[in-house]
């Protein structure tokens, strides 16, 4: 619904039990991590009710009075729902720095938690900030369903703190298995993404389970990972500025987490995503961002690919790019980096970077 | 002069000495460091009579034939000064993963060392990738001067390979001392200017003493460290792209490490330069950038300011920043970040992020 914090747009939404669930949550490791984000942190392990959502307003770097917005917000949702406060959670995204109008959240509550009802992309469409399209997914986990939304331009949009998922399954779980699949799901998914390198003060991810349909733990575990890794690639998707994406795989790594951090270097280099926005094969950035990430990388075990055409291949540049120049055309640039013999392999991904994300980052909001 | 390796402009340059000389370097940790990086680093400590530099071609990521170019060139500069090869230096700069052709080089040898003369500024353009300005520096040490040349857009020059910087001195000094005064230098000036967060393949930092005047340790160390800033900070105001310079102050860190930490992670925010560019005093993404840097930042203890105004003070944002916003308008941007009441203070220097450094670095190259 819309309640006022934005001027037009859909800005609250809700999702709420029957009865508390188990949930888990995995929370941005930014030292200003937002007032909702270190409300819902302090409540890991309880059941929730429900989890208050707005957008329009990070509610971060906002002092005692963003704890205050929070608490004034679940108490007026738990009175409504006949709850305690500590069974309701929030999350929140919008610009940092500015002070969250509790008013016109807290005069929406009752007409928020009465007009609820199964509307999955009325809720993702509630959470949008500069998303152009909404985010959901869905995967099978046994006779449980995952269902997933998510909000995110990415971590770029101008003056937003990036992105926010929610997960509900009826898989019957414990908080702890659900914290035991989300992990690693939002390891290998989440933060596998990368618009600009930064971190923003809301990212969360939460997984609830309404606990009456069974399924094995594999199964709740790759249906998790599955809904978090269509998000995540939806959200680079709508990335804003993005007019490619870019998926890195590197293999032969020692580990998984060194695959990552190879992958994550490439991911992040302007130099490259601004050649990859230009259709230039120009593998020397991405060969010296992996470079500068590892200071032991031999480059004589180094293979890349751009698009499946190798070119630079044990320490030597590849005789012929025309073709790998052809591959930079599509919109996905598949960028392959075989690093050595060892097992540890990851795939990141990313947009380009286009003159269109700085304009849309560099227009006044204050 | 011009040899060749570009289109029209110089090309190749050289400094040389009436005989062997001590010096000091400091290079890329890049691991896809370039051959003629990995030529001079395996000959630190000893004398060097001359450094032949090329610009138009990075000769880095170009294997075993890179190596075999560096070892053409400097065995004919030294036929040429008869002296040791071990004694002749080498740096490239320029586009990566392109063979160097060492044909038009070592045909022009002759006519470099036979034509060289005291021409500071001849050197400092015969270096010059997409710099728009030529860049010298001068200090003086005791009764010796010293005196800087360095080359770079920073990072940003489409497929260069980033920074070149040589210092000369007549200081009387050895190799080792060279070396003390150099590491600190570059670490407060070259290591705390940022473009984009590229470190590049072929970075290198040379100081070189004739010995003919004295000084004392403390009167060569600050001067070679004014050379080093005024270089680095003239790099930046040559950013590609650039519209505006920022000066990055971080103060009561726990010591210059953390500090620079800091500092280094605000100069990486993409989002903070877009916002620098569109003159938006939006300093979440300050806040936001140090918080994702250092995970134990308290927030309560951290005052940023923008051209001297207060935006956020212990946790809360300042109520107004109209006088922020027009602190924005200058070519010089000062932001002020207080972390705590410890004795670690660094500045970090970098331009804000525009739609031209895209456009420059999307540029086909191939």
């Amino acid at each position: 619904m819309h309640c006022g914090i934005k001027h037009r747009s859909p800005d609250l939404g809700a999702i709420a039990f029957a009865a508390p669930v188990p949930w888990a949550g995995v929370f941005t490791q930014n030292a200003a991590a937002a007032a909702p984000v270190q409300w819902c942190r302090a409540r890991a392990g309880r059941p929730a009710r429900a989890i208050v959502v707005n957008s329009g307003n990070a509610n971060a770097c906002t002092g005692p009075d963003g704890d205050k917005a929070v608490s004034e917000v679940v108490s007026e949702a738990a009175g409504r729902l006949g709850c305690s406060e500590e069974e309701v959670l929030m999350a929140s995204t919008g610009p940092i720095g500015v002070p969250l109008p509790t008013g016109p959240i807290i005069d929406s509550i009752p007409q928020l938690f009465d007009g609820l009802e199964e509307d999955v992309e009325g809720f993702a469409r509630s959470i949008m900030t500069t998303d152009t399209k909404i985010k959901v997914a869905e995967a099978r986990a046994g006779d449980a369903v995952v269902r997933g939304v998510a909000k995110g331009a990415a971590m770029i949009a101008p003056n937003m703190a990036t992105m926010l998922a929610f997960l509900v399954t009826d898989a019957t779980a414990s908080s702890e298995s659900l914290s035991d699949v989300l992990g690693p799901a939002v390891d290998r998914s989440f933060n596998r993404i990368s618009i600009d390198g930064c971190e923003s003060t809301n990212d969360s991810v939460f997984l609830f389970s309404t606990g009456v349909a069974s399924c094995s733990d594999e199964e709740l575990g790759s249906a998790v990972a599955a809904v978090c890794a269509d998000l995540a690639e939806q959200i680079v998707r709508d990335a804003e500025g993005g007019t490619k994406l870019m998926r890195i795989h590197v293999s032969g790594a020692h580990d998984e987490r060194h695959a990552a951090d190879l992958g994550r270097a490439v991911a992040y280099s302007d130099l490259w995503r601004a050649a990859v926005h230009g259709e230039d094969p120009n593998w020397g950035r991405v060969v010296s961002a992996m470079g500068a990430a590892d200071r032991s990388l031999n480059l004589g075990d180094v293979r890349v690919s751009i698009g499946g055409v190798d070119v630079f291949v044990g320490g030597t540049p590849a005789a012929f790019i025309d073709a790998a120049a052809e591959a930079m055309w599509g919109y996905e640039i598949e960028v392959n980096c075989a690093v050595g013999e060892g097992p540890g392999e990851a795939t990141f991904l990313c947009p380009d970077l286009s003159e269109e994300y700085v304009t849309l980052n560099a227009e006044v909001s204050t």
